[in-house]
């Protein structure tokens, strides 16, 4: 185990570098620097473990390197140094970080890496112009316990390095490949060409969950929170898949539905 | 339908009324005049709907009341009278409105009520110390999305007529029965007494959910968001039930899982 020296190697709040990881909070400065925050233990727990060659600085208060011994270990392991800094400097740069935060760089996975032919993925997640940080950020959560292969969003969606995303990923963000920017028509195409049928879910599908196949190997094509899938969206799919509602609610939430339709496709597909 | 007069009769946002219904946004408040806010055109719509008779006052804009036509005409029909406001008063009242909102009093729903032989539940869901506004609410829309016949809070849970709540459940706090400060121990053993199974929601349980015998009637539990459900909780329960987590996810979150557990025991409920 890694000896922590209790030593604070920054402690001024208003250094040039303190003010430059805190402007990681906003997307033009994220774009520009190709850098994202990492928030709280269990977020850059999870960074330096799976996706060390990611992160480019680590940070904690001395009392979280005290209480959280395990990343400071795998960060040394992993060839990371990690900066003690005073609570004042933690809090000048996050007020979500509760004393642990890394500065991470987007991951280059792309639509074309989740459907090479040697991945043989057989159950993926895409997203349709989701725009709440914390739906996009539970349905990788939900792709992730569902045992997916990836998750794709598309061109118009939220920044999946918004802090708000990766803190509601709980993790997850580093456990699989999340590509970004895609074109949804060009990644279904591919989809069916690799052997995947492609399934949009919206309340109006003609589908129902329990009567899809699905222990084929499947693209889920998921749609904004607020409107749905478009009719070009719906297109795109073999077919499209209602949850059925039996009570009088209207709906379920785009994370409550995802994580409904992935694990009835991780159940199929694990039973067959 | 009924007409809208387009006469605001509410137009100024320092009226004593305006204050008294902002003033429900404290706990404090509610609980002493058992009054509680209903925002949003969804929630009104569903209040006037389903459970008038908990509906006081509701109030819109005049551009609401055009564009909801049937929130007006439900609650005509319902003998409440509709209030047009000017759009200063509406967002004095609330800031999360969208020019309708609605002052309820809350249902008298007991446990006692949702376990009566006379009812026959056969799915409810019991929340252990739920602190989080958008769980719990999430919660109650899934249980409503699933069927369910009732939810009930133990006493040490948030306030599920906190607006945050209320917003979360997406009008389901109309749809079915949902008993607050209920004893969770007196709940087992009457639903027991009943023929429910209790099944106990924990990453950490013994049995897998698609092992569980999930067409039986089924009170289900689950824990509080950060510490799950404490030894005493889970020893009320028949079986402690895991979710299982294919991928490298620690945990679902609570209402992520509370909607596979529910949508799982009414897919088997009604297969049987």
């Amino acid at each position: 185990m890694a000896r922590v020296s209790g030593e604070v190697t920054m402690a001024n709040p208003r250094a040039d570098r303190v003010r430059g990881v805190a402007a990681l909070t906003r997307a033009s400065v994220r774009a520009r620097r190709g850098q994202f925050l990492v928030e709280g233990p269990q977020a850059v727990r999870e960074a330096v473990r799976f996706a060390p060659e990611t992160v480019r600085d680590v940070y904690l208060t001395v009392a979280a390197a005290q209480r959280y011994p395990e990343i400071t270990d795998d960060a040394t392991t992993a060839g990371l140094y990690t900066h003690l800094c005073s609570p004042d400097v933690l809090v000048a740069m996050s007020q979500d970080a509760q004393g642990v935060l890394a500065v991470a760089r987007p991951t280059a996975a792309t639509a074309e890496d989740l459907l090479a032919a040697d991945r043989q993925s057989r159950l993926l997640a895409a997203l349709s112009q989701v725009r709440d940080p914390g739906n996009a950020g539970t349905v990788v959560r939900a792709a992730d316990a569902a045992g997916a292969d990836g998750v794709l969003l598309s061109a118009g969606s939220v920044d999946v390095h918004n802090p708000k995303v990766v803190r509601s990923t709980a993790g997850s963000l580093f456990h699989l490949p999340v590509a970004t920017d895609v074109d949804l028509a060009e990644v279904a195409h591919a989809a069916r060409d690799r052997g995947l049928q492609v399934l949009a879910a919206d309340g109006g599908g003609t589908t129902d969950l329990y009567q899809a196949d699905l222990a084929r190997p499947t693209l889920w094509v998921f749609g904004n929170e607020a409107h749905g899938l478009g009719t070009a969206e719906r297109e795109l799919a073999d077919a499209v898949v209602r949850i059925p509602i039996h009570g009088r609610a209207e709906s379920l939430n785009l994370a409550m539905a995802a994580t409904v339709c992935l694990y009835s496709s991780a159940r199929a597909q694990r039973a067959g």
